[in-house]
């Protein structure tokens, strides 16, 4: 298994890696302090949209984008294999994705209007999408039902005349709150009567600006409200929108949804690489400047020990993410489901580990915004319950090795 | 060795209980919206002080004094064993030890005044501490020196005339915060030249107020700000109080600091266990009330695993707490180094386990503020750093140990 | 909750040292030489038998007798509580137990027959059991099926005029290989259609010399053959013994089980905490002698973390042992299976850690037979599996949890 | 980085494939029921010498010689890379590697002659060694002294006119009890008062038979003997070798040391990576035919969870492993020093958990010699000794990641 880069995945990391150290680093305190003073902090901020055109004008716009949609990018698409270590790099400043129209949610939406929208549909939300112009959000988790599940999902959609009419509640729906979100791209149940369990749910665009459309609150997860870009609650009262607006067609939404979540677990795990790298980088330069009892802490065994851990687990983490990346680039995501699912359940819960350790050496200010460990530590968190918590991967994956080796 | 509690600690516990029941449970969704929208999240709280009157009313008041300082409370003094359930209780619902007034870090700073402050001292600032009206901090922890090590502490406490002038930079200095915070504990170094590494530091009361102290900002831990009382860091430039503000006397700074300590590891560790112990309570109901797969979650075999090493761990977690309180009733602090060492050092890291399983088990949810479960990690979490990293703490135990069966 | 020993235990546990110091410990190394050049090694060893008749001399005999079966040993019964420190001790050399007449298997057998045998039965077997002249085996599980879930056992029994006919396979039936064992009680199948799964099971006295009962092999754990008491596995084909051999009645084997195994879980926990403890010391011993890189092990600060976590977990595992046993005492095993369980599925795999740490600081030699570790941790592991794989007490303990706080 | 290996190394890995298929499985048993009736444990295996002549004629001998020493082989030589999966597919069968004459000690003995020994050293101890007619060990570990700190070594080496004069003991000396065993590789202080701690070393090549040499008893590691290798404790009295049986030359010892490890670390992963495979095989067959409880375990979601877990660790452990392969062929041993540290204190650990789990899903059997899972968990768990325990490789590692960051 070859997991070497293009050169063109090589090129592009090389000048990404420039534009980290001119105006990425550069910008960390900057960025924070914008954020802190906001009076809206899901408001846009001027830094985020300096950046975007710098961004822009040095070619590195849209990286997300695949080969075989390369007609969406300038850059002739990248492979999975590629994007790899181009999203570790991002990872290691965690408000840098949105620079280079790279962050979650809106990439895996811009891919399910590539792969299901319309003419339309797309010369309408995803083209300014793609030149950063407007934001969007995916609505699938509710409240009051397991979502990992994606058959448990009640809102429901119903057809009246040319409209579909959305009833329900949603939350931990990332973006809703800022204010160049525009779009909802909603999973609802519109057929639940059908025997197919996986033929019953209907995904639509709902603008966000659509009567009977309230967005309730920003959820915090471990006391992150994660702005600008952050989590919110939203609830659906009779909201109206033409029959056109489905996406793919009624009955498309489980289909729809599969596809769209193995590129955003991979992305995850590739920026918590990023996060994980940086804090044990922070840890081992703390270490080296502190002294207890007459001694520096990197002298002390147990940090030497700790420091080794973290190293061997970032390289197996890292190899694990790369060979699930070249199998999908080889074989396609469907084929690589045991891959994807391997790399979901253990890279977050090895990068929580492997910053809770650093932070630990770290001392108390660890803990703190002044870096970016605890941040990370909670992105981390959140990744084993995003996206269908790690347990029902291994249900999933366990069945599968069972039967491979007991078949 | 018997972990009976007294009649006394029994009836008070029973008496908190209903006090739970009736002022607290139903108070906390109150508390959180006027936390949510305080223009001051530091400021005082109304919904704080009405429940203070009760709980004095109630004679639920103090309950953190000893038996040997019984003149400074109605009850008479508890044991470390009578409080640990009491103290357990409390950790249920993170913010209510101050209706009781029994929140850190006043609990030790008002220890602290009752073993080391003069007539006047004691006069001035415990006498409205004890009844609630004023709050206070210890200031400690420095930015630039790894401060588990106290004789790294570098704050210069230098005598002109018959003045104190501090110089020097604080941080993590729980309470500082807080609109009726008035006095300050600060320790410091005066006499770097000593040859006894134990005698270089001074403790000296600053009021809030006083020239040079500034408060440069709030920390957040893992994201949270933990207000109304919180976490600040402070500079003193030129800070300067009279002579007769020193605790105890020069050179005694390390030993007020010593024996400050113990006590505060341990409220600690009893709050953990209450917040453990709900936080399983709230996975049982939700497991017992969701499905996936058309399978109860409570039915699966990995959740009632998960439940039972939660249920099993509490128990001992528990358990090394109620021993250790009761070898310092019977052997005093000083000579139980070794077991409040094993509690400090055990039961957060192990707190922070079962929550992060709670949560999991809880589903997205559990990481938002609509559960306790993510502050309660958040305070496990920091506990693992607070009173000196676990690190500080299992080098003198190891010692111990190796010492006791090798020496 | 007082978990104080009464007098009389303290007394005998006084006595049990003092044996300790003066017979077990002095003849570590002369027992396992005899074990090591014996031709047979399931045979009786000459030491052991003079260090019992030096323990009844000492009226160390027969410990394990309960208070309720107390007309069956001299001391007139201990209870579960005083019991534990004594099976502590003993733990710490793993061939002692039998040195007082209290190893498994026969101790539960012999309570087997305390509970469950007629007057013969009982003047036949367990007056030899009781006098250490006999050994026996109880048989249950099979290789063929999952017998944690006992109502899978397959052995057949089957009644013919007046002689029960069994046919079957079990394995791991401890004691079988050994030169005294005299009489195994089988747990079979006797009535597969009562609808009752509960129902179906019968136990019935099988003299080891019946024909038809072959001891096929001795099996090893991990590498061990635990000679000179071991695990076989046995064949039954056709083996016939007269009805009055039946244990309680027909039907009855699945309620005999069950009364069965919670002492023996216990016991083996008690034991644990002893070889966990003494690894510990051994591991002190070890680090404070010797010395890598020019310095003593003992300073690094990796081995003081290291034996800090062991120092605070059997504390914990110690302190749970014990209130599950003040438990028993006060409520009777049916009352504490919650306790029960957490302590079966909790302490075998702590120590199993503790011991693998204290191996590896130990070097090499650790892993060694010179030293009681590796042994031990064998011990610690089988345990895992013994008496039902944890998951099964957990499968049950997490569910009556989860009643309990969301039922 | 490219991970594929070469077609010369996928046609060798088919071919090996195809023997195990045909000569190795099948003879599973008969090799452990040989073994078991051996009156000699440590005797040649008729099937043993079978087997080999069957490898030899098949072309897979002496697999491990590596391209820069092709002269020794037929094959031309393999690059590390090409040698894992070779490697590893004989770790599933833990006797096989001698069957291609690439057992430990004898592969990284053989490279010591390759490297260092003279025309007439290789011509008399090589290339018997290389054909499989004999047999040697490796001479370093000591009882009274740390000797993870090679220059701890004490044994000493005196130079007595033409002769060296050998006094001291030695244990852990695999192969030493085997019958085929004629040459040890013997390290040893020739000049302890060096005042450059690395050149205080010797070793030299001491016959079996000499004179003073006594074996004195093989030992077990976690009740393992692990014939017919095993590993045996020795004693020099005044062993007496001829001046011409230094290898390189005197204070060299050191430098031998150092070059012999990195490829003996890496095979003991490679086998590890291939029992650890195999065990979870042997689960995941295990799991589909047993039922507990009216389902089978195959289905209970901490079984999958479980199953899960141990494929995720294994790709990652495998991945390791072939990227610091992959450096070494590349960058040589000594530039990889980061890359084989990491993998030597992770892939053991990893490997001893992941068969843990395994033999706790298989039931007790799981733990008997009836499975090779026990035996697996075994050398996995010595290795975290061999070589060095894994906290001085950490120690290293650590201090080399935090120059790296912090330099």
């Amino acid at each position: 298994m070859d997991l070497t880069t293009s050169p063109k995945g090589q090129e592009i990391l090389a000048k990404l890696q420039v534009f980290f150290d001119e105006h990425i680093y550069p910008n960390e305190q900057a960025y924070a302090e914008q954020l802190h003073h906001a009076e809206n902090r899901f408001a846009v901020m001027p830094l985020m949209d300096e950046l975007k055109d710098k961004a822009k004008a040095a070619g590195l716009w849209n990286l997300f984008v695949q080969e075989d949609h390369a007609e969406y990018c300038e850059h002739g698409g990248l492979s999975f294999l590629d994007y790899a270590p181009i999203c570790e790099l991002m990872g290691r400043v965690l408000w840098s994705p949105e620079v280079f129209n790279c962050n979650a949610p809106d990439t895996g939406n811009m891919e399910v209007f590539m792969n299901f929208g319309t003419k339309e549909q797309k010369e309408k939300w995803l083209k300014p999408l793609l030149n950063g112009e407007i934001r969007s959000s995916y609505a699938m988790t509710e409240p009051q039902v397991a979502s990992s599940d994606a058959t448990n999902v009640q809102l429901s959609i119903v057809q009246e005349g040319d409209e579909w009419v959305l009833n329900g509640r949603k939350w931990f729906i990332t973006g809703a709150m800022n204010e160049r979100t525009k779009i909802f791209i909603v999973m609802g149940k519109s057929d639940p009567n059908n025997e197919s369990r996986h033929l019953q749910q209907t995904q639509v665009l709902v603008p966000k600006d659509t009567a009977g459309l309230k967005i309730i609150r920003p959820l915090t997860t471990m006391g992150y409200d994660d702005a600008p870009i952050g989590h919110a609650e939203l609830v659906f009262e009779n909201v109206r929108v033409p029959v056109e607006n489905v996406l793919a067609g009624p009955g498309r939404g489980f289909e729809i949804a599969q596809s769209r979540l193995a590129p955003g677990r991979m992305h995850h795990c590739m920026r918590l690489i990023g996060i994980a790298q940086r804090s044990l980088e922070l840890a081992c330069q703390r270490v080296e400047n502190r002294s207890t009892f007459g001694r520096k802490l990197s002298k002390h065994q147990s940090i030497r020990e700790e420091i080794s851990r973290c190293f061997s687990e970032i390289e197996m983490a890292r190899l694990l993410v790369l060979k699930t990346c070249k199998t999908i680039d080889e074989k396609g995501p469907m084929a690589s489901t045991d891959m994807i699912a391997a790399t979901k359940t253990t890279v977050p819960l090895m990068v929580q580990t492997i910053i809770d350790r650093c932070m630990q050496m770290h001392g108390a200010g660890g803990l703190t915004e002044d870096y970016c460990m605890a941040e990370g530590f909670n992105y981390a968190r959140w990744c084993r319950q995003a996206d269908g918590p790690d347990q029902v991967h291994q249900m999933a994956l366990g069945k599968q090795i069972i039967t491979r080796y007991a078949g």
